[in-house]
């Protein structure tokens, strides 16, 4: 367990909260979110005296809950994380705009870098309107909820935000509770500032001025810490110590920061070893060839899956000898599925994988297996059986697939890593680096991987491990927590 | 005329020279290149001893001039632009690759910002064959001759080397020629650091160690400037100086500068008199109707052609009362017709003029007039005759045609310019503002255009074309110089 904060008390702030109520035949289930963030942030605040987590209502029941307590923060039924739930009800018209309009696709391709600047997006009223009526006054209403139990603790408190759906509420946050420490975790890439000219300048400055609303903004990689500096410089011309990672606005310094976010060692390790994966593994391990390629990622255009399957089939063209003894496994999860771009997205990945089955396979032998099902265990049991673990986006806050199945494989399997993941600054030095691009020599890495010698191998696997378990999500927090402390100072 | 450039002699180093040579039935013509750029360094070659502009041999006719003089340099016949010439002629094959492929659309795409990341650019061995067998040999045959003019004159010159045709070169001069100054002009944007790890490593490498064999980068705005050391630094983790706009590189210093391009005013202005001028102002004078919108591009994803048009059907839907009071001039230039996504990128703006035209089009009136002539002196008429330009670039090294238009407009014509065309840093404050992905706003800022009061059109027109005869192409060129000469420095 990291130390705590000091004396103030914590606010927990993100859209998808620890836990979603759901109804069922036999009544109400509180249903624990999934991941180390979850767990990481829960567990902090669940040994803090009054603590409290702020997220949306996002199922029906959701909003039941809420309701029953007057948008009051509760206490959550059968345990959870062991922490206050404050829940915003949101009207549905508001939170479909900031949450399919703005959110996804347009801030995540703009910071991920997936427009095509040429011909989209088109920035048009219902854009416009979106941000206007969704992402403001969504953002709004959280801040406010931010603020109240702020106020009911007399005004100090340790507020921590997390992520891109939230980027106004630090600024209003601050002016309604000036004596708060604000920090703010972005999950996923910072991109350079040109990549924000994208957005129309009145809201690019809302996004940078909300953030700047924060005493620390933390990132994955000093990469993104910089770019973040760099925007503050470029596009508001405020002053920045690229150095001491700083941005001065008005009397206050604004603070970059980096840390690079990983999983819960423990806890993934005592699902390794779960009856439910033993039973994936049984059925992987039936149907499994000489060679196991895996890739577990969303159905996200930054995960750059048509680029892997076109590099496979590359592979298979440049290695007949391979023919009927690899198998790519694609793990692949729906998501964001009322995102038009989501769909056309999915429904590409599909036709290339028939594409290339079709091109590739035999009576008995399909080159690609896809997986749209999201089982956690199978996931789990794909990352103890693969041969190579294909890592290859586009851009990547971080990617815990990475660290995941590092932890866990039993193969001496190697990892096909991007240099645009996060995960690439601690686990290149041990991957096979793939440029995301090139499909040519991600096709040539992941042969060099799957004919790699087994002592090599397995010291690689071995040292992804041991810095994964070193590096887990407990220290990911107390090193954040050590420097609010030291930020936030005696006076504070 | 700018001063000249100390003792040292002065070579010029360009894809496209100064002039082509075609045979027709009254035998050889040199026609002499279009633009600012040529007449200026052609201006000052012409008026330095012993200066000698490098260039590819581009025509059938070019190739047998350069094969009559050896390959060797010679004095182009019908006087040119006063500078001896020496053309290269390159393998059709490496030319092709080094044009077609890499030069255009790759590296054009990158620093344009124009790919569709999670679709586009594949590399494939057709890429990195492109590179190793086109780019990277055809910059080896410029660099060669460059080195062996510099060894004509005794291993001294000043050598201005222009464009991302060339960037290999000047490290390969340097190589050869260690006492030489070498300045090159890229007069394309530089994009951030992220946007160059689209290219493998060593390419991206070959890039910037290329242009780092110069004394001087130097681009348009600082912009771009910022960028290339950010690059420098982020990629290639070499130390940079943010104030001073310094790279160090071994025992060197490398400069990044900037100088905003402009125009050849007197020119321009002389060709804007001419009978043939006026014969195109008559043609169109005859069909306006109450409001000329103006657009000159060559078509090129870069231009934003069709949110242009995107925003001109918003502004007819949002204002019926212009129906058949205003036409959309587009003079659009077919470009690059050798490379697949032009040949794409024309074939949509056609449809969407079509479909344009078709939804608000009567029986007498085309809302939008495409022309794809591509002839000056009608550009140049609607110069003078427009009532709006429409310039919205998603992302534009400088846009001559806004400096062009502001300097001859005879109507009070408002420009509507892109915030991320580098004439805005110049111009930005005389027009009104487009933001390039914003359909909405460039349909309300055109209709701003259209509507502006007489006497506030007069002075922003005035206060452009006043700064656009001041910052002319010579004093663009003659900075450029002053500079050299006090970097190059006595010893040098």
């Amino acid at each position: 367990m990291p130390e705590g904060i000091g004396e103030d008390p914590l606010i927990l702030v993100s859209n998808r909260g620890p836990l979603e109520h759901t109804r069922g035949d036999d009544g109400r289930t509180a249903k624990p979110g999934h991941g180390g963030l979850v767990t990481a942030l829960g567990g902090l605040a669940g040994h803090l005296e009054d603590a409290v987590w702020v997220c949306a209502a996002l199922s029906e029941e959701d909003v039941a809950v809420t309701r029953e307590h007057d948008g009051a923060a509760f206490e959550p039924e059968g345990g959870g994380p062991g922490v206050l739930l404050r829940m915003v009800e949101l009207d549905p018209e508001a939170q479909h705009k900031f949450y399919a309009i703005i959110s996804n696709p347009l801030l995540w391709f703009v910071q991920h870098y997936l427009w095509d600047l040429g011909n989209t997006p088109d920035i048009t009223r219902r854009e416009v309107d979106a941000f206007d009526n969704g992402y403001v006054p969504v953002n709004a209403r959280f801040a406010d909820a931010v603020a109240e139990e702020v106020e009911a603790r007399g005004g100090r408190a340790t507020v921590m935000v997390q992520d891109y759906h939230l980027y106004l509420v630090p600024e209003r946050v601050r002016d309604r509770c000036p004596d708060v420490f604000l920090h703010h975790f972005v999950h996923i890439p910072w991109p350079h500032p040109d990549a924000w000219r994208v957005l129309p300048p009145v809201m690019r400055r809302a996004v940078f001025n909300g953030v700047l609303g924060n005493d620390v903004v933390a990132f994955h990689s000093a990469r993104y810490a910089r770019n973040f500096l760099l925007g503050c410089q470029e596009l508001l011309g405020l002053q920045v110590d690229m150095d001491r990672l700083t941005v001065e606005v008005e009397e206050r310094s604004v603070h970059a920061r980096h840390y690079p976010i990983s999983v819960d060692a423990d806890a993934l390790e005592s699902t390794a070893a779960s009856p439910a994966v033993a039973d994936h593994e049984r059925r992987l391990g039936e149907k499994r060839r000489e060679h196991l390629i895996v890739r577990v990622d969303r159905a996200d255009p930054s995960k750059n899956i048509l680029r892997g399957f076109r590099a496979f089939d590359t592979l298979l063209d440049d290695h007949p000898e391979l023919a009927e003894q690899v198998t790519f496994l694609a793990l692949v999860q729906p998501s964001r599925e009322d995102v038009e771009e989501y769909v056309d997205y999915l429904e590409q990945v599909r036709r290339l994988v028939d594409d290339v089955n079709a091109k590739h396979g035999t009576a008995d032998w399909q080159p690609i297996e896809l997986s749209l099902e999201g089982d956690f265990d199978e996931v789990v049991a794909a990352y103890k059986l693969f041969d190579v673990l294909v890592v290859n986006p586009v851009s990547d806050g971080m990617n815990l697939v990475a660290k995941e199945a590092a932890l866990v494989n039993q193969r001496d399997g190697v990892l096909a890593l991007s240099e645009n993941a996060g995960a690439h600054e601690e686990l290149g030095e041990f991957a096979v680096t793939l440029h995301p691009f090139d499909i040519q020599q991600q096709a040539d890495a992941i042969f060099a991987a799957l004919t790699m010698d087994g002592s090599e191998r397995r010291d690689r696997l071995a040292a992804s491990a041991a810095l994964v378990r070193e590096n887990d999500v407990a220290k990911w927090l107390s090193d954040q927590l050590r420097d609010v402390n030291e930020l936030r100072g005696p006076g504070h």
